[in-house]
């Protein structure tokens, strides 16, 4: 089959021809339908993400398709012919192939409604604004931030707070950005390349209490964050797409008693229960369903996904870009 | 009298000559005899520290002295022409002055064999080394680090650590700071020039699981001290001695679980009971004269108190610069 193998961090992984891999007890065999390209893969790519993997490694994280073979157990075999969302394994090749081995407990077979591009994005973002929704809720924040508020978990964070009654302040870094939010409900919407950046968000922050934000950008960002928050709220960092460190004010720190967390959505899943995931995992399809589908851009090949990963790093606003292994 | 009066936050406050206040109920007035300079004064006079005084005011936030009146109740006539170590009130006139007014429940008599020049010394420094240990045992460390060892704090912190079987990282940036720490007893120190820092800093924090970090100068030190903590560790920021923003890899945040947060004496003072706090006094007391003197390095009148900053921030090692409103 035709893989995208990454041989080193560089963030240039070449199509190979490599032997379908076989599934063993608890695994099954995916032929992929399509596969997401998110932030993370970028960070994988270059070598700034957190990884058990050792290369060479098939790329990808998450990806949808039908299950063609599986290990003899009940558990797998009961997936075969099934359509379904799924995650690549933590220590092996991942979704960017024609075909990919996972186990079985990391597959949800996708309800009839839902389509397999849809179910291709159904884990990795519905799940990240799930686990902020409810974060939000434990620390009982009526209102919260997002500095990446123009992307695909952005919009879909955006309108599932709105479902919530969460007051969500939606950080954009352009014009059209807000029109798209406005478009899509949002009531709170800040440019951060205006001037006056930092007043809004410390005016808005003040008003509606603002104790908590999940910030995608780090760098000047995360300052600006932990400014404009109350006294005592916290900065989770999701994601470096400035790609500089973080800062932080030491003032903030240590006279307002505020701090810079972050927030991994695998951390988060081990704490979950598999009842509450399955619970998630209906959700999700729903949403993905009826309420809130999310657009797709660009649909590559595997010989395209490099250029591909370049067009939505560029305006990920634009929409999703999709990895199709079948696509020549 | 004379007094050091600030009416810009441009780290250069006056002597001007202004009325000899009285105290009110629950006030005592004290003659001040020593008063430090200490980091968090650099940080007042330049605007960079959270506080509710309004300018013009007269700078200085601990001394010690003695009590020459009071208001007309028994709490505060009780230590008419006792020798004290006090605070300066939260939103009023400081101790860079002849006398100074302040509530009878900030100020401690002093032990007989505890002089008036380390009385003066006897709050801000051993309170933050007391929470620090605190801190460390609540969160059942048994090794912590500190990223300005050589300081006054730090040697105490250094001492305290030894008594309470704490393993303490001591983190220096000269050799001859090295040098002064062994000699106080430290077992693991390390020089934040060397070449091999972050290698050393990784070493040593792995084999001692080190999770915990003070760091009293924030920029690239915070970035370092995060990224040598084991997974789970937070940086506690006290001060921001390199006046340059902390610095925190989003990768350490994201999927290591780590953290950066503040300390605040003030805020730990708040949540501290009447009866801790005698606790606490007493035994500073006994370590200010039995065990741990702090090197006074100089002693300024108000005239000379501005220069007595520079000195002092140029080489904190050296010891303390005591302002003695009494020197002409």
């Amino acid at each position: 089959m035709n893989a995208l193998v990454l041989t080193k961090f560089n963030g240039n992984p070449q199509v190979q021809e490599v032997a379908v891999p076989t599934p063993g007890k608890g695994q099954i065999l995916v032929k992929i339908d399509s596969s997401p390209i998110n932030p993370s893969d970028n960070s994988f790519l270059k070598g700034l993400y957190s990884t058990k993997k050792t290369l060479p490694v098939i790329a990808g994280f998450e990806a949808s398709g039908v299950v063609v073979a599986s290990g003899n157990d009940f558990m797998s075999k009961r997936l075969l012919g099934k359509s379904v969302a799924c995650f690549a394994p933590m220590d092996g090749d991942g979704s960017w192939a024609e075909y990919m081995v996972t186990g079985n407990k990391t597959a949800i077979p996708l309800k009839k409604n839902v389509t397999l591009e849809q179910g291709s994005m159904l884990l990795v973002n519905p799940l990240s604004v799930i686990a902020m929704i409810e974060l939000a809720k434990k620390g009982k924040h009526k209102a919260i931030a997002n500095s990446a508020a123009a992307s695909a978990l952005g919009t879909m964070l955006n309108r599932m707070c709105i479902d919530n009654g969460i007051a969500l302040v939606n950080i954009v870094r352009r014009e059209d950005q807000v029109e798209l939010l406005k478009g899509q409900g949002a009531t709170y919407i800040i440019n951060s390349s205006s001037k006056t950046f930092k007043q809004d968000l410390s005016k808005i922050f003040s008003e509606l209490n603002v104790r908590l934000a999940f910030d995608a950008i780090a760098g000047q960002m995360t300052f600006d964050l932990l400014d404009a928050l109350n006294a005592g709220g916290e900065v989770k960092v999701y994601g470096g797409l400035s790609e500089q460190a973080a800062m932080a004010n030491p003032g903030r720190l240590i006279f307002e008693n505020k701090k810079v967390s972050g927030f991994w959505l695998s951390e988060w899943i081990m704490h979950q229960s598999l009842l509450k995931m399955l619970k998630h995992f209906n959700k999700i399809q729903k949403y993905l369903a009826e309420i809130h589908q999310t657009t797709v851009h660009q649909r590559v090949g595997l010989n395209g996904a490099v250029a591909g990963l370049a067009t939505y790093m560029e305006n990920m606003t634009a929409g999703k870009v999709l990895v199709k292994p079948g696509l020549k």
